[in-house]
């Protein structure tokens, strides 16, 4: 594995607020100043850009702020998660709402067009339900599916990924796994929709991350992912690494043995960190990482997986892991 | 929706251990002393029995045994993890091990024909992992689908059921739960396999039963299912209704809106409770919650959900949940 | 118990915002129109009214408002978790911010006089941490015991409760348990601090809600309470008894022994629902537990308790519960 | 700090049952077999010592097998969890049954002297609660903190700590929390009972084990810990740092900066592993620990936390902990 590129979502240069702190963890920045702040990182290569961009912004501006700093875009997000949208975007009831979320979409796909972006990264955030018996679980499949597919072929040419997260904003989130994801796609029918892995989201969703990675690395499946960390019960959207290096680890090694070559990507929400320093604290310890995998002895390993032999295998990951920050390095 | 059957694993009626009181919870029980005990219930009309049977007993003692207590053999379930299944069954890593483990399904498949029950029940409970870096997890989906898939082919007249469940005993179970159920089962491409949902396991898993129940429905999979519950965190097997009645509600009321019509059946571990006595306690809520069915405004609870109005929803599910132990009825 | 009266945090009839929807789930409202909501419930006698009140609001504005709504202030909050209290009010480590929060406790004190209200509510939801190594524990403990107990010596002739919560905003909150905040204000010293105990708090906790209400009672700490409604992993803050009516109702049982005379107030975040209606459904429900109380046979209940017969407590919970409902009540 | 002493509870030398794998995961071995193991591993200082031992066992057996392999007895477990004590030891409803625990724990107390151990440890796994409404929660307090006063001051010769842990095997476990067994202990009014912190037991129940090391020490109660790892949802009790190194690491820091120089145990379950293998490679690891407190930067760490610098602190950590297996060390 060559040295990997490193990516970012914009919005990990953004500030905060949450239903508490109405007021901001940090003053409001626009596109262009996360981008210059995400330029300030030094080593990162890509990132993911939300849509519609931050009051009077254009698309010429972005484009010119990322080559300024040395970016591309990587992926665009569309914001189908926003206040007309709390019932939800693609399975909202109301017929009206869905047409709304779907020119929101059509637009953003033009600006992954307009900016060469790999992907257009649809997030329904607000797609599920709060209460138990508040939705038809067969509508809701009916519609996330089949709005979907609806997207899919009216932008043929634009690849799309689907980040599933089991809750939050909406209680629960219809896309909330990597087997339903893959189940709904593979429904679709279609050849241009693939999923983003959110470390994270599967960590919260009592997933292994490793394992998920390979689910849909076997079904063709993933075409995008991004890291972080948490205590396994929310989506903290905390540091990468700085409470589950080892399944961190362990979900790079998998990627590593399947060749994965895709950018090696952050969604993180620092509310109360120098964001720029927790992107940076962030990839150093992804350097650490990539270095252990190099030295890795794969060989043995897989060995000590042939058996089930959880002793062997952890002291040769240790080994690496804990020898990856080392002077010298 | 006619009044219900209803069923149990006839291990509701045997005594339990764990890790720490092995000296168990009650004294054993013969597998023809607990079909008497299901027997004595009075509403059981049939069992899910585990096979190999106890000591001594034949499958013609079971046969009599379930005759002279008026129950039938709804499944069969092979233990496939005891001691030398440990590091699994269909994915332990030892080829002999598996060989032994398909011996055993095979056997199992036998006495569903011989007792003319509906399905072969699969539950690989020590398939899995439980540390990072243990398994291959490639391998794992090669050997969890491929061997059902084998073992499906070897047995073309016999329906079976795989029984997923996020963890326990295994650190993590390969089939974890209901989306991944159905991927791995349209990846066999075999006609005789399905799905037994417990209720307590998709809770356990963060799904939503009713949403999993309407997702396996609508692949045509939910052939069958159990009961029970826990607080969320564990497989707790806890006597249905008492800690989470408004989701076992709409647990039955997805399979009334789709008029599935199977067994209403208990999967619980009353480890400290009399068995019958826990038993009875189960059928006189769920007989509550038939009750509250009937009644259900479904037509107004529809106009709800059309516009995600929980609040109205909730209502017309408790003016028939709240009454369903009114005197009289 | 006679019926009980009702109240509300005055925020549950305000709108709120989430890191995803930072438009709104709905228009801002002022605290007038807040107050007027309340009024026209119809059922409730109380409100906690936030401090500050919403720009342009007066001490003199809110009494107004209360009186023609017929309601008073129970309690006073203090909004000490907006952006410069971000790491932080008691234990923030900075010496100024520690004593501007200080300020506005101390002016929501005075707040509580002037509204002749039962209490001022301390939730300091930004008190804790969000990574491992990121504060000194014991400074924590220091800071947090030591502040409270100087804003409670400042103001003898205020009650004070604090409100603990596992976490959020703060990634774990200092106040995180029933038994350590008892355990907290035991080393206080002072004797006009209690608790409120918060039911969803409790559940999300891994608490018993009602084990909880008792050992603050005999710790003499129990001196207020809301409820609501979650699915265990989050404060999600929904309306009351639509996800775990059992234990909500075993949290009222328990007050009820204990002769416990305060209001039932709701503590609920209707993010996409009519706040009002969400009220109304809730206090309907918690009329529904109150009847059920009154039938309850305790004498019966207690002799199952006596033998830790599960079985026969929930069948003695179920007929009463299950009946609550039915018409004529 | 000097180099620590290492201990493991016996028990992480026995085999195991569970509810599924009826057969165990290994044969059993008898108390003194499972002594030889522990002193195979060639670390180990000290033992925790279940009682009462294997089939034929004596005290003197027990002396003997210690000393052949250089080890010593620090604790002494009374099993208070089997089968008779299903529904409780000091929490029985059955005053009989409460009579036999107490007899138990106090032969238990004299096989303390016996062995010149440290401590009894008292585990009341079966005290609790699985059902709402199945205990008078007043009526657990009363009992469980009596009883052990009771045992305390008929021992005052000896030092006894309460191992804490949120569940199992009871749904519920009445010492659930390190801040409510200080509070039960506060009550209790004695000086000779204190705490056991499990590590893993702390996590599970989503505290910080730092924190709650920090809690402990400043009331004087943590008089003896352990450690192991788990994926917060349950007791897995898997080798330490295998899952969670970095919260590992902090709680060894904060023992460090407070001076506490008890012994570093294990408790751990290896279901399926090689158990000597398992210590092993638990004792590689907490020397690699030891290895990187010696290396930390205690002043900086310290600077970082006064301002809440989580990033600066996590940088310091990862340079220790991620170099603490390099070559050489």
């Amino acid at each position: 594995m060559s040295s990997p590129r490193f990516g970012a979502g914009l919005w990990h240069f953004a500030s905060y607020v949450d239903r508490y702190a109405t007021d901001g963890y940090a003053p409001a920045l626009s596109t262009l100043e996360q981008i210059d702040l995400a330029g300030s990182v030094g080593d990162l290569s890509v990132v993911d850009v939300p849509y519609p961009f931050t009051e009077g912004v254009s698309v010429a501006d972005v484009k010119a702020a990322l080559e300024n700093n040395g970016l591309e875009a990587i992926g665009v997000t569309p914001e189908i998660y926003m206040r007309r949208f709390r019932y939800g975007a693609f399975t909202n009831p109301d017929a009206d709402v869905r047409a709304e979320a779907l020119a929101v979409l059509n637009e953003a796909a033009q600006v992954v067009r307009d900016l060469g972006a790999s992907y257009l990264k649809v997030w329904p955030g607000q797609d599920g339900w709060d209460y138990p018996f508040q939705v038809d679980h067969k509508m809701q499949w009916d519609l996330a599916v089949g709005g979907m597919r609806e997207l899919a072929l009216a932008n043929p040419d634009i690849r799309m990924v689907i980040e599933y997260k089991p809750r939050e904003p909406r209680g629960r989130m219809f896309w909330d796994s990597a087997a339903k994801t893959a189940l709904g796609i593979k429904a679709m029918g279609v050849d241009n929709v693939g999923v983003l892995l959110d470390f994270g989201h599967a960590l919260f969703g009592g997933e292994s991350p490793s394992a998920s990675a390979q689910l849909l690395i076997d079904h063709g499946l993933l075409w995008a992912m991004d890291v972080n960390d948490n205590f396994r019960g929310w989506d903290d959207d905390l540091v990468v690494g700085t409470v589950h290096p080892v399944e961190v680890f362990e979900f790079f090694y998998t990627l590593k043995i399947n060749n994965w070559e895709g950018v090696w990507q952050l969604d993180q929400f620092p509310f109360r960190e120098d964001t720029v320093d927790a992107a940076k604290t962030s990839i150093r310890f992804l350097k650490a990482v990539h270095r252990a995998l190099e030295e890795l002895d794969i060989e043995s390993l897989r060995a000590a997986q042939a058996t089930n032999d959880a002793m062997a295998a952890q002291r040769l990951v240790q080994d690496v892991l804990l020898s990856s920050m080392r002077k010298g390095s």
